[in-house]
């Protein structure tokens, strides 16, 4: 028996095919979206878009799965499959009709960009963010705490005022806005629900409901019913079944009809069934050009800075915790497109590797702390314990001898010192950080990183056994959806994968990290928390010498 | 009429044939020495030198005008030769026996480095440096404060301590430890003088004389008779005639015997009246892999951190200031050198230009502030104002966007608010600066480096006139001691040159400076000043790593 986990990404989807009772990765295909992200003009019409748009056509969504499910169906007889879950980026919200049909497919809309998907990096929707933040705490809305002390431009709620204020025309047009990762089990189920995580996370529902109309009202007084009228209360937990799977649908696929089709979920999140993360103590970090923290805990804290908590949030009957940093591997990206030598270059090429693998052996020579090197990694803001995207990157204790694997060396430290930070955010509050499980494709080919990691957080480090672990989770979702396993812990435990590896922290690398940490932290704050505003200052008259506010 | 100037720099001497009355420049030649900087072993023995050590062989400075004086005077009638003057690297001592015989040309002193000269770069005083503090600050000594509270390991006195307390034999052995430039002076003339400028800078001469007997006395008892064993008072006002030529040395030089040879100097400080410097008010910048900064002021200032205030230190009858930036073309060529990634490299070779070139175009495309970034300038710690060698770079601002280009135009910005720390150091103190003068490559060749510093610090910035202004600026010298003019001040008139360019600061930029300059004394303080040491913090654990004290 099998189960298919669909990946929804920001490029492409991904269809995975697994065995229910092993959790062996049988088949898997992949298909890019036609239509990309659209951040400068809208396709087909090739109208201009105003700066930081980032749409999606919703069409591709569907494409996905009509491309790559009969595609991995190729070595099996489909009726061995009893279920589909998928996850997805978050919060990618669209607005549709009554029946679901998207509004950028009605005659009158398809040249509107309000009408698309507004994929999460759509960060066009700031002011609005910055409404919500301020009313929320002028009202002393309780729930603002859960996410932080700050609601996101990248939210769905952000998202939807941006629509109301700058096209009303268009909030009046459609009837529901909705999560793409709800809209597409939505198509394939003919069911309208709303996953408790981009609930949780994404669409401020805490306690079991949204904030109240008078807060929303507060905002614009048009938003005053957007509960009720755009957005509705059709809550379902994590690793429950949507419904079954329509006959058209199922047709279209290759598939039986009527099988399971499991709630939708947050790629993030439902990799923490796919790496034995589903009880309390356990970090999982999705690392790759930035890194999302998630773990579970047993009882409800208010975490500075945390992205969110939300009950059920990653399993159900526990608090999902998230946490992130805004740029991990971008930063190593950076670093390696911009600031090393063409001799590394060369010797890495030489040496038949990339550069990244060139410049990782040579920092691995290194002892703790001999590079004389420190970093803030903020080149993208930070959005952890001081969620602040105006911050900047730092780096001290250049000499003439420093050399390129030092700073790739330091950088990848100050990455390490970032998620230690988390941590101790997190432990301070009382949600224990007892294990790291890392996925991705930087912790799978970096082994310095991995140790780095491990010495500075003094945590053992563990790495997820497959290498599209969100495809899997949403697998195991499927197969608790099906009714395979009683519950998501059960399937996880069956389904699951790490890597037979731990990485332990070597007690002298601790002991220098140890005082590398608290010089980092000293950093941190005298520059995170307004003793020292430079960077700030460095950003305003950066934006004044281009002309911008 | 014509006089030679020769410069002596690290690595080779160069001479240059002046008219006297126009300061034409006629020929010039240059002879590398042959035993170049001896910093590993000691030629020919081969013996390996231990760390920090910096050697000259003497013979070379000699070898130096046998070479370089018959070829520049091939096109003239040597008859016409009135005068020589010569400029040194400082300080740069050198033991020799009562007839200026170098201790290292006696047998049984050839394989012993301290019977050699001890290069300005020589660094291995540094413990007797510290010493000549300690003990000058616990007997309240008056003179620290002339060299801005501390006595460097690269100075005369720190120097011979070594010898005596490292090898007490070969401080036995000798008769007369004395400055290589006034060694080369005594074997043209056989007159032994000591020039006021080294003297003053580097001698502790200042109101006349020597620190007390008993204060050496306190550094060591021996020492407590080293003026008056070792080291004498023959002190020589610059510009003043030393002695004239002697027939042997007249004869192997194809030069008239008897003619003026002008008392030594140091080539940063000679070069002054090459460029019209004779004044107060007139900062002379000599600019390359770091930079020296010279002013003449008509009153005794103490001012925090600088070099020294010798009284004639520059020009008779004024008090010479000397200022120092450890690192700057030091740091251009480490960036070009460490974090310049290929397709620049490219790029410039595609232009046909170098690298510096090619980033210094690009910089220069940019308004003030438009790339984000500020640094501290301190890759070879700092020499100014807080004179702390534990002091490392500092760089802040990157983010995802951040080329090398924002980086290169960053790097020259930080040395130019290094120049203007000491610039408002100097002026806090009541010693004013009115306009820079530079010289040297860097500023001769980097067009927006020079509108940066006119930006930066508010001054109208000039350039030498001359390549070779410290040969200039000794075959000036020799002018005087020939008695072609009366004083430096009237022959600097005559023979000195600057550019036809003055570059003026362009009041939009000067603003925009001005904030970042604010944030750079904010840094400066907090890293430099004890507020924050990560810095040593850093090199402490960096050094524990490499297994170094």
């Amino acid at each position: 028996m099998y189960t298919i986990g669909l990946d929804y990404g920001t490029l492409s989807g991904r269809a995975l095919l697994v065995d229910v009772r092993t959790g062996a990765e049988v088949a898997t295909a992949v298909y890019d979206y036609p239509h990309a992200v659209m951040d400068e003009v809208l396709l087909p019409s090739g109208k201009r878009l105003p700066p930081e748009y980032a749409l999606q056509h919703p069409q591709d969504y569907l494409d996905v799965m009509y491309h790559t499910i009969p595609a991995i169906l190729k070595g099996i007889d489909p009726a061995q499959v009893i279920g589909i879950g998928i996850d997805f980026t978050a919060s990618t919200p669209m607005p549709t009709l009554k029946d679901g049909t998207p509004l950028c497919a009605i005659d009158g809309y398809r040249d509107e960009p309000h009408a698309y998907v507004k994929l999460w990096k759509h960060h066009a929707a700031q002011p609005y963010a910055d409404r919500i933040n301020a009313v929320a705490r002028q009202r002393g809305e309780s729930w603002l705490k859960r996410y932080g002390g700050k609601y996101s431009s990248e939210w769905f709620f952000s998202k939807l005022l941006q629509i109301l204020e700058e096209a009303p025309g268009v909030y009046d047009a459609f009837d529901t806005f909705i999560e793409a990762a709800d809209w597409v089990i939505w198509q394939l189920t003919g069911v309208l629900t709303r996953n408790t995580c981009t609930a949780g996370y994404k669409m401020l529902v805490q306690d079991g409901d949204y904030p109240s109309s008078e807060y929303f009202g507060a905002l614009n007084p048009k938003f005053q019913t957007v509960i009720g009228t755009k957005v509705g209360r059709e809550f379902a937990a994590l690793g429950s079944k949507a419904g079954g799977l329509t006959a058209a649908m199922a047709a279209k696929l290759g598939l039986p009809a009527g099988i399971a089709v499991a709630v939708a979920n947050v790629d993030a999140h439902v990799t923490a069934p796919a790496v034995h993360a589903t009880e309390p103590g356990i970090m999982v970090m999705i690392m790759g050009t930035s890194t999302c923290h998630m773990i579970s805990g047993s009882d409800l804290r208010e975490v500075g800075g945390m992205c969110g908590v939300v009950d059920g949030g990653i399993v159900p009957n526990l608090f999902g915790y998230e946490a992130g940093q805004s740029a991990v591997g971008d930063i190593f990206a950076w670093f390696v497109d911009n600031a090393v030598p063409p001799e590394y270059q060369a010797a890495a090429q030489a040496a038949g590797i990339n550069i990244h693998d060139y410049l990782e052996r040579e920092a691995a020579k290194q002892k703790v702390g001999e590079h004389g090197l420190l970093a803030l990694d903020w080149w993208n803001g930070n959005r952890s314990t001081l969620v602040d995207t105006e911050l900047s990157g730092l780096l001290v204790g250049m000499t003439l001898l420093t050399r390129a694997p030092d700073i790739y060396r330091a950088l990848i430290e100050a990455t390490a010192y970032g998620t230690r930070e988390i941590i101790e955010a997190f432990e301070a509050n009382g949600v224990q950080v007892n294990t790291l499980i890392a996925a991705g494709g930087l912790p799978e080919k970096n082994a310095l990183l991995r140790q780095i990691y491990a010495d500075v957080t003094g945590r053992p480090f563990k790495l997820s056994g497959s290498a599209q672990a969100p495809a899997l989770g949403s697998a195991i979702h499927a197969a608790v959806a099906a009714g395979a396993y009683p519950n998501i812990h059960a399937a996880s435990e069956a389904m699951g994968k790490l890597k037979d590896m731990v990485v332990t922290p070597i007690p002298e690398n601790q002991a220098v990290y140890d005082q590398l940490y608290a010089d980092y932290k000293t950093l941190y704050d005298t520059f995170g928390r307004g003793a020292n505003d430079v960077m700030k200052r460095l950003k305003k008259i950066r934006n004044a010498a281009r002309g911008e506010s």
